[in-house]
């Protein structure tokens, strides 16, 4: 552990290496227990200006984790040996707003302009939540989390805007008060909730209709609580239609070796 | 100001000579802004000790700012010159749980066995909320706080036992979550809501027909929040009906010279 920056290595880069050397392409949830995992979006530098305004005026959804320089694949603060061309298990590549490829590396199409950002995932503050106790019904499920478009608007940033994406969890109110208190702590992965309990003022009609994700059954004694969403700033770039872009496939993260607790606030 | 004990004198010592001289005999709320105001229960010693014991198990709804020697009316803790037979504006005097006076002042009816235990109130959170700027509907009707008894147990102790009595303060879902982090901070009076919601998992059949308190009006896009209330151990106490016994009349509170920012906990 290295003090100063909260690295603690071994079990992220073991993960990396595996990852880099093409033995694992898969989704990370459950790999390196412990460990920050983190959306990627990568940016040519023009684009990359506007976005890192963007996520700076709406940190809930889109919490950076860490910035890399114009064209350089490292991201030390989140591990000292971290390639991004190669240490995520699946990409997108995106052109003009068009899905071009899925490939596990993409060091054929690495630009000396492109810039990556690391954003915050809410697997750190879930691992909190069962940590203490609280069911979450998703992982329960074995499916993804529900996602849905919300009539929240981000405050927008030259050619990036849109509304906020957040992702749900149902609980029994007394869970959800608690969950509020640990997901305070982590302002870096989306924080305290922003709703709960009234699906329709923030312009959901159908719980059991979510815009991504999978639909989860929510009990009678149970109050649907609604996190700002990493799925947020893929739905902004993706509107946007940059002329080159790219991100992780749903589900397959890049695994730092920043740990879940160094996050905490308090 | 004195560093190691939080108290800050002035405005509370004011008040208490006003309401010892017999200047002042009405509700305490907004006077000393900013000072721990407090419940009171005035128990015999061997009552005392079952009531300690109750307190210590449920601090959400009772949590002891200060408990007396036997027999002394000091509660030095909670303010130098503090006589607790003479600075609360008026008093209700109970006999084996029948109220025979409301006296102003409780020298006259005082023993040598009894035991003081001043109890955190909602005033010191209110104040909390209210300057980040979120609404308080009985605050905003100038009516008292609505409460409720429920079918959360408390947990027994000696002769006291009986459910939990909750508060009301019906919120925006995103006022809800701020009144979670914000009332966490202050774990002596009350801390977090116990429920939000969905009332009927707790007992409460009709908001609209509180067992203490006033009715408020609650808006559709709002949520019910609730909170451990300090009219739970005098409930309790009603109920063990002890040979002797005092309690503040309602919201003739004993005025402290804490501050209330000294009582949150980050």
């Amino acid at each position: 552990m290295d003090g100063m920056t909260g690295l603690a290595g071994a079990a992220g880069a073991e993960q990396r290496r595996r990852i880099r050397s093409g033995a694992f392409a898969g989704p990370t949830a459950g790999l390196a227990p412990g460990n920050v995992q983190a959306n990627l979006a990568i940016l040519p530098r023009a684009y990359a200006n506007d976005f890192l305004r963007f996520a700076t005026a709406n940190p809930r959804p889109c919490p950076v984790l860490a910035v890399s320089e114009p064209g350089d694949p490292r991201l030390p603060t989140l591990g000292a040996d971290l390639d991004i061309r190669s240490d995520v298990p699946r990409y997108r590549v995106w052109r003009d707003g068009v899905l071009v490829e899925e490939p596990t590396d993409v060091s054929h199409v690495w630009q000396d302009d492109l810039v990556t950002f690391a954003i915050g995932c809410s697997f750190s503050f879930e691992e909190a939540l069962v940590e203490d106790g609280i069911e979450i019904r998703h992982i329960s499920c074995n499916s993804n989390v529900p996602m849905y478009r919300t009539n929240i608007p981000c405050v927008p940033a030259g050619v990036f805007h849109g509304p906020m994406v957040v992702s749900m969890r149902p609980m029994k109110p007394a869970d959800a008060i608690r969950a509020v208190q640990i997901t305070s702590r982590f302002p870096s992965v989306h924080g305290a909730p922003v709703h709960v309990g009234l699906p329709e003022m923030i312009g959901i009609r159908d719980l059991g209709k979510p815009d991504y994700g999978d639909p989860v059954p929510v009990a009678a004694d149970e109050l649907p609580v609604f996190w700002a969403c990493g799925v947020t700033p893929q739905s902004v770039i993706a509107e946007a239609k940059p002329p080159f872009c790219i991100t992780h496939a749903p589900g397959c993260m890049l695994i730092t070796d920043l740990r879940n607790s160094r996050l905490a606030a308090l």
